[in-house]
This record gives structure tokens, sequence and C-alpha cells, in this order.
């Protein structure tokens, strides 16, 4: 099983960048985390990060055929995307929205996901553990095929 | 750690009901799932579901004490429960909200959860894996401790 | 064919409470008109009253298999309870909503029924027939079947 | 007892027209239906279609001392039309809101029905059917004289 | 000068309907009224009603160099008509917008005129009184000319 | 019969202020008007300005007993203000709202009047001829008495 | 006199929960200060809580005849509750709603009472107080009969 | 190819009204125009305009059979008409939907078309050659059956 | 203890101004009814009027070290004023908010207070005898701090 | 070069009334700070506060010919009144709107400014520097002309 | 004639992605398309994708002086892009908006385009053929020039 | 001290692109000004244009510990991105937030900053002034540390 993961505008100031919200975790910690757990169920894992919105759709388009489940924190992006959303449409490969935070436990504007109706699930408010989950979660979607 | 794990209205029919969406998995699957799961990893499970609002607010009281973290699928009262929400800030139990489907892709008065403010995170939209996903954040929430 | 008429909260205090709006028939005179007529086309007639929203949920459940149509007045949980409509969609008996009151013609929070759109149609207005109303329908529809 | 019964746009297309929606019944057939069940209990049918709103609300208007109950199947108007609205509360004969489908089922502009706070109650999802249990209702109307 | 003087909806009904709101005065008295003011001004009338909205259309464009001033009581469709609105707009004579209820003390849906935002300016609350109070506004804007 | 007209905020620089909206015409101009118009009728006129909402209300309170009919131009107070419609509904003295300006033709937020729920009717849109126009209501009004 | 002192969901964890917004005092604790000043004054006190929403529907319809006045803090169903609303409408006896903290100092949906438009008065943000203060009011309303 | 356009309120005042707006061009040039390209296509052109909604209707409806493609300009009934959207979907002929000027950089309430859900697609904005684009339309619809 | 009672525009008129609505107790009875309640427990009482929202926000300014606690009727400014928020949370003098109708029973507009989230409580409802509780309810903060 | 410059209610209190947001600074000290920067470039200063809404229109209008920039700080006023507004664009003085705090980052009612409109410019968010800067905004003003 | 083809976010998938909405035609077959009918009326077509707003507000940009009419497809950035907004109306070119699909039959959140407003008109709907009658339109805006 | 200006989306084309709006003088002209007043007072000025969302989110990401003060004129990402709101309160560096127009007097969806929030205040409305005037506020901010 191959896992893209994605990671949008802001998650590279992870750990430094509003730590009460986020926690002290980078993201190079979670990568790890995410590695080792892959790993151990034999998962490739491609981790990127971009605070471009167009590059981020480029590379869901370009996650069809070379991977199969995306976990996508698109950051800020999850609120104001459409485009995003079509990539996700387009491109046919499984995704699972991630959030470090309860984004449903913050300001209104957040409480929006426009990428959620077209995402196969979402795991938010855990903090890095939330990209272990999905993990977890992907091996569960691919087990099932 | 004591796990208790609270199923709300209609969640006794899973498996017969509309399986399009929720799946042909029946609750009592579920409770097996989540029992091996947590059994792996020491952890007791206090299983339980009811149709009644009130019932689930008393239970989400009684956790107070008596458990570690409560796993809710509050089911269509996430949308209309403000007792629910109080009861969760009021036990101070942490509470993880999970749902079978991915409750911010279909009907608009679905993608409003009353309770997502007070909970500790969202799991939604792997079907019967949005419990063993929790089973797994709870670990994760009991290892910070 | 078999009859559910299920009533919801305050409908035990008919003929009592606020006369102007739903007339002096008590509930037990609707019963009445209901078995008389139901009975003239060879219906059995299950009749009850709840005001938990939880315990008519239970019911609805319970059709399934068990009564061929539902008459639902819902009462005040008509504009409230999405746990009365996953149960209506979840049971998958034809369920005919049920209001003695035009409840379009009163104030604002009473024209969006939350159950209105996983019912078969919709009877109001008329005061206690509304229900024979919706025994004439139930026949039309178990006739088409 | 003096019936008039008035139809709207598009319902002189009926079993022509999205016959998945509407059904295969023709607006002659439930004319027929009407006559029939009119006449066996003593009452005369006035039965007409139009696709102007002006002249709807004109016929409305002649109501006034020409007939006891009026049935309105407005179609679209229903939604749109303060006109037919206030010729129902100036003709001041009891008005009964019809529909063939269930309009709180479909689209959300078709749940707002301007004309049903001046009408007796509402019919609607019954297919053909409505239109006899709007006649059944205008006797019930009559009746209580 | 000549004044047009267009009546729509359910105005043929006056002094018949609801004459709590609209009073006991027939359309054919305001007729008489405006004719008479008018008349000790030099002024010609042409006084119309329709229940037809696209009738009224008509006679709004053909006011061009037929009418110094329309006195236009558009009845229910001055809160739905935009086609009003455009005719207006287009045939270029001075419109006063007349009513004879306060549309601002009624319900919501009354309070917005589409038509408003291309009329010189509106009299409503004064009965039939609203008709001769908009002669005398006419006379007003055809002195400045 | 005794008329009280009151102004509201900025009416004072009427002539001055904003001509192409509301003409060369000061206020002296339109209390000569009025004074001329209400003399040949016998009745006497109060005429008063206040760029003060309180003291506004103050003499709406005041016409008690000392005025037949009040002609309010509230100016901007007209779309902020609870305390004058209060003010108007506690005093009984029947009111005519006022205002130069086509107020339904300008910005949005100035559509809408908090009064005109408690006044007898409105008339805008003509300038000072607003001003006469309701002088002629308010003898219409006293008229009827 | 008798009151009929009726507490909603969440009030039994008085004193454990959330202290910042509540206070420490218990349910206990107010049922006794309620019970010393309606007793100085010679009224009756049944005091109860239910976190049933149905429950409580039921023992307010209860109340005519058995009590004079309602006090009911209703909690969380205050904001939910069109069933809560429909018994004290249907019950007639005068009802005052009560509430520990401001509502209307909290969010945002917390500031919509369902129930306030059929209540007395309404009387929150004094912590316990809030009880005793409605005795006060009880006592009020009782003298005036 | 047999085509129908049909041309709703106010077009035929076109050339002489608003032209800032709509220009200088009559709606005789522009049926000229789409007479002649459609005639280069060897198709066929049934060219009305009528200010009457239930006319349109009517003549919508009539297309069934009779017409391969509707150009329909419905003007202002584009944004209130329900029953011209149902016309539509009812007749089962595809239908384009054409305007003049660019409604989406009008006026807010002109953004909205009810009819656009129902239509295979809009053509705005470029005045007079919106027909004959909507012709060439016709034509790529056409050669694609 | 001192008592600063401040009540809004319009409350001079009571006893004369919509007596159904707010009792024909006067604003003397009132205060004459505080005096007696507040000085068996020793309070001094300053009663004052204003139908000015500047003057009411100048002597809530004041109140700073001149009084323990202010018993305030905005009345209408209730509705409409920030600049009462602003000068109640400027003061820091615990603020009771008072009306003598039950403002959430009435008009949309009267169920929200701008200055109820910077105030300790809400009484309203009991007419005047709402102002008597409030000289409870301020005897009730007094004695805990 | 004339300054005038006004500060709405409240900000009497400046210094006192809550720290946290307004700083420690005095009106006094503002008041200094302006006139200091503006001696320095040869403009004098007359510089006023008002609690009433009203006062401040006619400083406004009073503007006219005897100030060449008006800095506004209308305090609450800036989010409730259409009276300022009207007066500044009445005046015809350019105005620049002042805040201390950055309304835009505090309640949701802040952020709206009815005044903007109409203004030439905003500055806020700098405490008691808004002013200065303000000053040095009016130099540039000034300059172009 | 210079045209510059411009289109969006995932208009690369083209073919592939969601046929059923979008068709099979690449977006180099449209390429052809556009260039072969501007070939036959001696247009040159400058034809570009790109995923990254910024880059297609910057060739907006560069159009002026080297293009006559832009032809833009903004795909996902048509409804959330005001920088796209802005660069059109900065580069004076005239530009017409191209959808394949009709953005007003799909979601809710495509119907508003935010290019719209600056934009000569519409064209969506035709699929492929989209893009040749927006060829079509660019000959016909030329042409008036 | 240090000083980054970032300029968004457009902010080229300043000078060329719509004058009336935003005047002749160009970026270079703005930034010669800034690096002026800013050389004064021995201040260093970055000054950077993108119109890139992800450029802006990174640049401002790396004033962290390179910068003093950031000034953000984020054009059309204003109103749109959260991308940009997060980059702020991630990089802790104080913003100011600066508008050439008064973006509250422009069109609605313009008064809407998504940033203002997290940025220290904001200047607007004095065209190339509203950027010295920023290097002014960005010195009162550094002399208070």
């Amino acid at each position: 099983m191959k896992l893209l993961v994605l990671n949008g505008p802001n998650l590279n100031l992870l750990g430094q960048r509003e730590p009460d919200i986020y926690g002290r975790t980078t993201l190079a910690d979670i990568e790890q985390s995410v590695r080792e757990l892959a790993g151990k169920h034999g998962a490739e894992v491609d981790f990127r990060q971009s605070n471009l919105e167009g590059e981020l759709v480029t590379w869901i388009q370009e996650a069809r055929g070379n991977a199969d489940v995306i976990l996508l924190n698109a950051g800020a992006y999850t609120h104001t995307s459409v485009a995003l959303r079509d990539a996700i449409s387009g491109t046919g490969v499984p995704t699972i929205e991630v959030h470090l935070s309860n984004i449903h436990a913050r300001e209104e504007f957040r409480h929006k996901s426009l990428i959620a109706a077209v995402c196969k699930g979402q795991i938010c408010g855990f903090g890095a553990a939330s990209y272990t989950l999905a993990v977890h979660a992907s091996l569960s979607i691919s087990s099932k095929k």
C-alpha cells in the first residue's frame, strides 16, 4: 500500500506556531511516526508540505495511479478551497481528511470543510495522533478492497 | 483503562437499516471488535445503546469517576441535543465523537454537531472502523496523561 | 392491513388543551373514529401516545414487520427530532404525517417538519378528521402494492 | 355541496410529464375519480385547469357564493403567488391545498407554500389520491357547518 | 395631464373582501373620487383593473406617450413581480406606488416592494384616500416639469 | 385641527445638504408650504426639528391631547429607533410617516422603517410635496372621525 | 399556594459541574432555600428533577389543578424543546422561567429560549438566588388573582 | 431542425427601453438575425413574445414534439417563475437560457435564475449576439444526437 | 447599600401608555414600591428617568463609586444601544436588567438585548414587581460581597 | 488647517474604563498629543466629547466652513448611528474614522461601521497613536488639495 | 484578433475526471477546436492552463496590450477568487466567462461566480462547445469596436 | 527596526489599473516614500509583491526573527485567505493591515477582512499615504516595547 500524506499551508511551522492549539510536535516528528506505523504494516509513505493551493492540487492529481490512499491535512485551505475539492473528486483516490485540532471546537469559520463532502472520512482533534489514526484508517479501507 | 461506549437512537437497528449508508455490520459486531481491540490493550469496555436522550445524559453523568474515556456515537441527537453537550462538559471525562458515516458529506443539517465543541475530537466516515479508530485514539489520550 | 397510529407529546391533553386551536375532541374520540373506519375496511389498529421522543423512536422501529402503514402525529417533535426521521427511514414502513391543525398557518417554527422528507405524505388542518383521512390514505397506499 | 376543483400550471401535462414524480395518471383520470366520489355523496364538481395565475385568481374570486369548498392544486404558483393567497382570503370560501407529490420532500423552494396560511388544510404526497382525500375532507368540513 | 390608474389582482373585490383591512369602499367609489379630483384640475383619467400580471405589464408599456403619470396599485404583484418593475423602468413614465393599507405594518412579506426602486414615490395606509393623495402628488410632479 | 410636524436629524441642513437627493428647498420653505395649506383648511401647525432622538421622543409624548395628527419625518432615526416607535404607539395620536426621498429606492438599510408598523401610513419620494400631501392625508384622517 | 419547581437535564450535577459558571451550591441546597422561603409565606413546594424531556412534559401536564405556579429551570431543553412549550401553554398554569446563569451572556445558542413566549416572565443570572426570586415572583402573581 | 425562440415580458420594448443596458437593436432585428443564421444551417424558426407567464408556459408545453430546441429569454420571469421551470422539465425539449445583458453583473436579485437548473446551458451578456450564439449552441446540441 | 434605578425612554408614560402590555401602575408607584422595600433593608435609592440615550450613559458612568448596584430598565434602548452596553461594562457597577413585560414573548426585535451580555442578570415579565424582585436580587448580590 | 476632533460616548472614561482593551491613557492625554503634533504643523485643534448622538450630529453639521478635516471616534455610535452617517455626508468636510482598539478583532457587532462608507479612511487598533496617525493623515489630505 | 484562452485548476484532467459531468473530451481536443475555429476567422490563439490562482492572475495582467479578448474558464477559482476579479477589471481586456458544465444546475456553491460581475458575458453548459461559442462571441465583440 | 512590507495580488499594476479607485501612483513610488520615511527614522525596509497566496504565506513565516513589524496590503486575499491569517498568528510578528482604498466604502464583499482579527490595527483609505501612516504606526508600536 502506498500512502500520500499531504500537508497544507503553515504546517511547516508546526511545533513553533501557537503551541497552545497545535502542540510542540514538529512536522518531522509526525512524518517519523507515520513512517514507523506504516512501515510496520508494509506501507510506503510519500510525505509533503506546501503553502501553495495550486501545488497541493497538482500533487492530488498525480496521486492517480501512484497512491492507494491520500491523507490530507489541508490546513487553512480546508475552509476556502473548491479547487482541492475538485482535485480530490477528480483523482478518484480515497482521501482521508486529517486535522491536528478539533476544527469543530474552534472559530465558526473553521467548522465548515469544503473538502469533507468528497473525502472518505474525517479525523480531527488528536494532535499528532490524528495522523497515525489516519494510517490505521487507511489500512482499514485498504483491507476492504 | 475503562472505556464507556455510548450509542444513541436507531443504532440498535444497525445492519438492517439503510445498509447503503451504514453497511451490514450490526451493533453487536461493533461491540465485539471494540472489546477485542480494547482487550488487547488491557482496557475494559462498557457498551450501551439507548433511544432516549435523557438516558444518554444520565449515562454520561455517571461516567464521572467510572470511565477514563467516553466514545459517543450520539446518532441523531448529535445535531439536536444541547443536553448531551452540557452532560459532556459537566462530567469532565474526555469524550470522542464517533460516526459511522461521514456526516459532513450528507444532508446539510447533519454537518453541524452540537456536541463537537466539548469533545476531544471527531472520527467519522469509516463505518465500524470508526469505533476501533476511536479505541486507538483513547489509548493515545490515555498515554499522554 | 395493520395500522400503527402514533401520537407524540401533549396529544394526551387533547380536548382540554387550547381548544381554540385543537378543538374539543379527545384522543380517545379520535381513536374510536380511526378504529371504526379502519374496521369497516378490515384493518387492525394499534393506537398509542407518548411524551418521550425515544419511546416513539422505539415504537417506529418495532413497526418493521408488524405494521403496513404508520400514521404519525409527532406533535412538537415534528419540528425538532432528527431521531424520529432516522427511525422512519430505518423502519421502511410507509409513514403518513398527520396534524390536527394546519401547521403551515401557525408560528414560523411550526412550518418546518423534520420528518416530512421521509414520509409518504402529509395531511394537516382538518382536526380529528386528519386522522380518518389518513386512514383513507393508508388504504389507498395499501391497494397500490 | 358544490366543489370547485382548480388546477394550476402544467397540471394539464399530467401523465406525460415527469412520471417518476407525478405518476402516469392524467388530469382527466383524476377528474373522473373526483366526480365519482363526489357524486356518491351528492356533491357537484366544477373542475378546471389554467396556466395563468390571473385566471386562477379570477376563478377563486368567482367561487364566492358559487362553491362550498375549493380544492386547489396551485402547482408552481403555490410557491410564488401572493395574488392567489389574497384571492383565497378574499373569497371567504374554505380552501383545501392539494398536491400530488409530497412538496416537503422535494427541492427546498417547494417546501414553502405562500397560500397555506389562508387554507383550511393541506393534503400532499398521495398522487391522484390526494384529490379524493380532499373530497373526503370537503365532506368533513361541510358536515360541521 | 393624463393619468393612468392601474389596479392589480383582487382589487376588483374591494368593499367585499376583508373589510377590516381594506374598508368598505368599492373600486368604483375610488374611481369616482379620482375622476372628481382629477377633473377639478383638468386632468384626464384612464382607470383599469386586471388580475393578470402580463396585462398590467402591457398597460404600463402602452403608457409611453399616452400618460403623464401612472398611479399603480399593483396589489399582491407588488411583492412578487420583477416584470412590473422592468415595465415601469422601460416605459419612462413617472409612476406612483399606491396602497390602501400600510404594507409596512402588515405581514413581513408585504414589507418588500419589488417595484418601489423604480417608482417616483410611495403612498400607503390611507385607504381610498391613498388614491386621491396620489392625484395630488401627480399634479405636484407635473407642475415641476 | 392641530398638526404637530416633527423633523429628525440633519433635516435642519435641508437645501444645503446633498441637493441631488433632497433638492434645494429649505426646511423653512417646507414649513411655509405646510402652514399655507393647513391654514387654508383652518388647521394649526406646530413645526419643530431636533437632532436628538430623546427630544423627538418627548415631543411625541407631549402630543397626547395637544395634537390631532403627527407628521413625522424621523430622518435617520426611522431606521434605528425603537424608542420613537414606542413613543408613537404610546401617545395614541395618529402619526403619518413622511420622507422627502423614496427610501425604498435608496440603500438597503433605508428600506426598513422601524416606526412604520405603528404609523397610520407612509408618504415618501415627493420632496417637499411629501409634507403637503401629508397635510392632505391628515385632513382625510380627521374628516373620518 | 402550591409551587411546582421543575429542574431539567444536568441540574442534578449542580455544585460539581462547571462551578465557574454555576457555582458550588447543590440542587439540594436550592431546594432547601426554596422550601424555607415558601414556607414563610405558607406555600407548599413540590421539587423535582429529570434528564428526560418527556418526563418534564408529563409533570407540567399534571400541574393542571395541582399547582398554582410552576417554576421551571428547563436547562438545555430551554433552547431545543417545543414539546415543553406546548405543555406549558396546554397546562394553563402560570410558569416562571428560571436560570442560574445569565443565558443572554453566554453562547449565542443559549440566547434563544423556545419556552419564553409562553411563560409569565424570566429570571436569570443570579445563581441559586434566581430560584428564591422566582418564589417572590410567584407570590406576586398569586396575590394579583 | 426546428427552433422555438421564446421571449418574455418587456422584450417587445427592445430598442426603446433602457438602451444603455439593452442596446438599440429591436426584437425584430434579433428575429431577422436568428432566421438568417438558422436558415444557413437549414433550421426552421418559430419566434414569439409574450408578457404573460402562463402563455409562455403553454408555448413551452406545446414544444413537445414540435421543436428540437427551445431558446428562452424569459426576461423578468427568469427570477420569479417556478411555473416556467416546471414547464421546461415537463416538456423534455432541450432549452437554452438566453439573456441580452450579463444578469450576473446587475442587481443581486437578477443573479438567481429559477429556470437555470433545468436548462441545457446559459448564454448571457452579448446583446443581440446572445441569440445567434444560442443558435450555434442549438446546432451543437443537435449534432450530438 | 445604594441603588441607582434608571428608567429609559417612554417609561415616564407608564400607566397611560398601552396598559394592556404595561399595566396601569405609574412610574411614581413603582418608585414608591422600590423605596419601601429598599428602605426596609436599609438601602438608599436614587430613581431617575430619561428619554435621552446619552443622558442614561452619563448617569451609568457616574454610578462608579456612587452606587452599589444599578437597576436598569433601558426600555427601547435595550435593543438598539451599544453605548449603554459600553457604559455598563465601563462603570464596573453590577447592573440588573429589568423589564416590565416579558420581552421574549413580544415582537422578534425585542428578544435581543444588546446590554444583557454585560449585566449580572435579567428579570422580566412581572410588571411593577420586576422592580421589587430586582431589589431583592440586589440584596442577594450585595450580601455575597 | 483646522482640525475638529470629535469623541463619542464613554470616551470621557478613557484611562479608567477597561484598561485591558483601551489602555491607561486618558482623553486629556490624547488631546495633548494631538495638539502637540498639530501645533508642529501649524494646525488648529477643536477637541470635544459627548455622550449624546444628537450633539455629535450637530457638531458635525457645524464643521461646514469651520473645519478642514474631522477626526471622528464615534465610539459605540459607530455601529448604530445612521444619523452620524447622514451628518458626515451632509457636512461635506472630509472625515477620518478613528478607533483606539482594532474593532475588526473584537465582537462581531463591532466589525460593522455604519459611518465608514462616508468617511475618507479608517485608522484603528493603535491606541492613542490612532489619533496622531489621523493627524498625519489629515495633513496628507490637506496637502493634496 | 488575438485570443487568450485561460484554463484554471483541474482542467488539465479533462477527459479523465468525472466524465459524467465534464465529458470525455480532453483539454487538447478543446484547444484544437478553438484553434480551428479561430484560424478560420484569422484569429491567433494563446491557450494555457494552471492550477495556481496567482499564475492565472499574472497571465490576465499580461493580456493588457497582448490580447483582444480573454476566454476564461477559471474552474473552481470562479467561486472563491477575488484576485481574479481584480485582475480582470485591472487589465481592461474584455473577458468572457466559460464553463463546460451548467454551473447554475450544480451544487449551490457553484451558482455564485465572483468574476461574473467584471466579465462581458457568460457561456456555460455546452461542454467543449462552450469554448467555440466563446470564440464566436469574441468575434462578435471584436466586430463592434 | 526592520520593516517587511508585503503587497498582494494586482498591486504590481498600481498606477495603471483603475486609477479612479487606486490613483496614479505606482508601487515603485510607494516603495520610495516608505524607504524615505523609514530611512529618516533609521529603519530598514524589505519591500515585496506577489500574486501567489502561498508565496505571501511563506514570506510572512520567514519574518519570524527577521522583521520587527510587517506592513501587509494583502489585496484581494484580504477577503478570502485563512492561510494568511494563520501565517500572521503563527509568525508572531506584529502586523499592520494596509489598504489604499477605504475597503469599508466599497462592495459588500470587501468589508470583511479575514486577517483583521490577528492584525495589530488597520489603516485604509488614504491612497499611498496609507503606507507612510503605517510606517508611523510601526514606529509607535516599536517605541512601546
